[in-house]
């Protein structure tokens, strides 16, 4: 096959590597609108997310694969964050016309979008293929359906529930964020063993997401055991301002895209006796009813932690 | 109140100004993902549309409002174009940081995306905000329900079929871009008074979108009629290369989106009878089985046209 030259040989190119249908799907590329068929007695969850070159990924030294890759998988995480089962992605994209092939570019965006999208059976139903004098821009809207025990929000939390984590947490800005494990089916399979009261993806730091859920939950607190919570091994190579701990990062480092979920104590023991893979569970807290974050301190009372968490419009 | 000073400051002012239900959303912005609850017999049309700054609009020039307003617009055409009913919007934007204030232009851009939604009892769901040093980007996802009659898709025409359009062609570029009136309460009205076979709305000009139902519908062709072509009056003062008539305008310029539909003989008739408000109807052509697009000529034999709609990628 010859490259394509233009948008409408780019969308062919697309269309040509998309199923055009799925039991979901009644239409996918080609048309003005994409068609759905929702399954009766389901809710629709639905989550968008916007990359920009030299913010979330740097063109110049990442490949389009890898951008297209975490752009999907950024959404995906969010999907799990709910519970709930992915189904099809919409993904528009302002591609550079200077430094490469705008066409390769275009084409190795939607390798690592298949890459990621694939494995949950998510299929690429429709987008925007622009060209500009721009940063590459990717932004993909994710579509997805409830399970039968609904969906999970933020706002569940109660005092005396048991907080979470799926991973270790901490050093993912070294390279791992490019490269992010969506926990879908750790969600499904969380979901199905036992009701998870709240549940959150972390992508701003554990700290600053779960005082979401803190938040969401009525104003109400969380006491960490600063041991319990799991360290990634990235954070060792980790060069940063001098004073800041392993756990400081594990705490604060953003885009671990592990999930923070909440659940009730006898679950809690439950879950623990028995994690339902692919799931791996950290226990690192639980839900107190004074506001805010606090750390267990074993030489006197808990001192209060500030989320040091990242923010996208100062930075 | 204060102006918001941060992400997310930004985005509980978005909250605050948009409903957290409707009908059809259990959850709108707030959480990891919004809930939806379709309507039992209803699929959904789901379409994306991103606007760049230098692209789409110019930010030194045109405010975040009507950019907002544009970002919007061109999604409610896109479902339009499906014969559908707007519901619902996620929206992520990459906000410049240098230039203007970054706030106010997100506030900007919010009022316009208000504007165009709210007569379509269109809600904000979610969304994500993001800042960066590059130009302005918005990328807005649109998910609508189709009606009693099905979606319209540009795939449905066949020979003998009659071509309207809703309005006149032309000149779009000269500023009505930046104000389309998305023809979604016309294509309800028209597709509710007789089946559409198919569908498009004008946006890269009428002989290319015409050029996609042709190609959609198994290769078929057009004989449109120069005379019929209602034509802008904003074509006449605009500025072109020489030999450009104000037909070739009406043809070829992009950004109208006014819709392209196709019926049959009887319905034609029966719509030029009684052309259900608020839709306006102009015949311009018929379907023949010939491929390609053709002009009549009262001196001779119909003229091919070869369609030089605008190609984003090459631009």
């Amino acid at each position: 096959m010859n490259d394509p030259s233009s948008e409408f040989d780019l969308i062919r190119w697309f269309r040509a590597r998309s199923p055009k249908t799925s039991p979901q799907t009644l239409l996918g590329i080609g048309d003005d609108c994409a068609i759905l068929r929702p399954n009766p007695g389901r809710d629709w969850v639905v989550t968008t997310d916007m990359l920009m070159d030299g913010r979330h990924f740097n063109l110049a030294t990442d490949s389009p694969q890898a951008v297209g890759y975490k752009a999907m998988a950024v959404n995906l995480s969010d999907i799990a964050a709910m519970a709930a089962r992915p189904l099809a992605a919409l993904v528009a994209v302002a591609i550079p016309l200077s430094a490469r092939n705008s066409v390769e570019i275009g084409q190795g965006l939607h390798q690592g979008l298949q890459e990621a999208a694939h494995p949950f059976g998510v299929t690429l139903i429709g987008g925007d293929t622009n060209a500009w004098h721009g940063p590459l821009v990717i932004s993909v809207t994710l579509l997805g359906e409830t399970t039968d025990r609904g969906p999970v929000l933020r706002s569940g939390a109660r005092v005396g529930d048991i907080i979470f984590v799926t991973g270790p947490l901490g050093g993912s800005l070294l390279g791992r964020h490019l490269r992010p494990e969506p926990r879908v089916l750790e969600a499904l399979a969380l979901h199905a063993a036992a009701p998870i009261h709240a549940l959150i993806d972390i992508s701003d730091g554990l700290a600053s997401d779960l005082s979401h859920i803190l938040e969401e939950s009525g104003n109400l607190g969380a006491l960490l055991d600063p041991l319990a919570i799991p360290i990634h091994s990235d954070t060792v190579t980790r060069s940063g301002p001098p004073g800041k701990t392993r756990l400081h990062h594990a705490l604060n480092d953003g885009e671990d895209f592990e999930l923070c979920l909440v659940v009730s104590p006898n679950d809690a023991v439950l879950l623990e006796n028995n994690p339902p893979p692919p799931a791996r569970l950290f226990r690192v807290g639980e839900i107190i009813a004074s506001p805010g974050l606090w750390l267990q301190n074993p030489k006197g009372p808990p001192t209060p932690l500030q989320p040091a968490g990242f923010d996208h419009l100062k930075g």
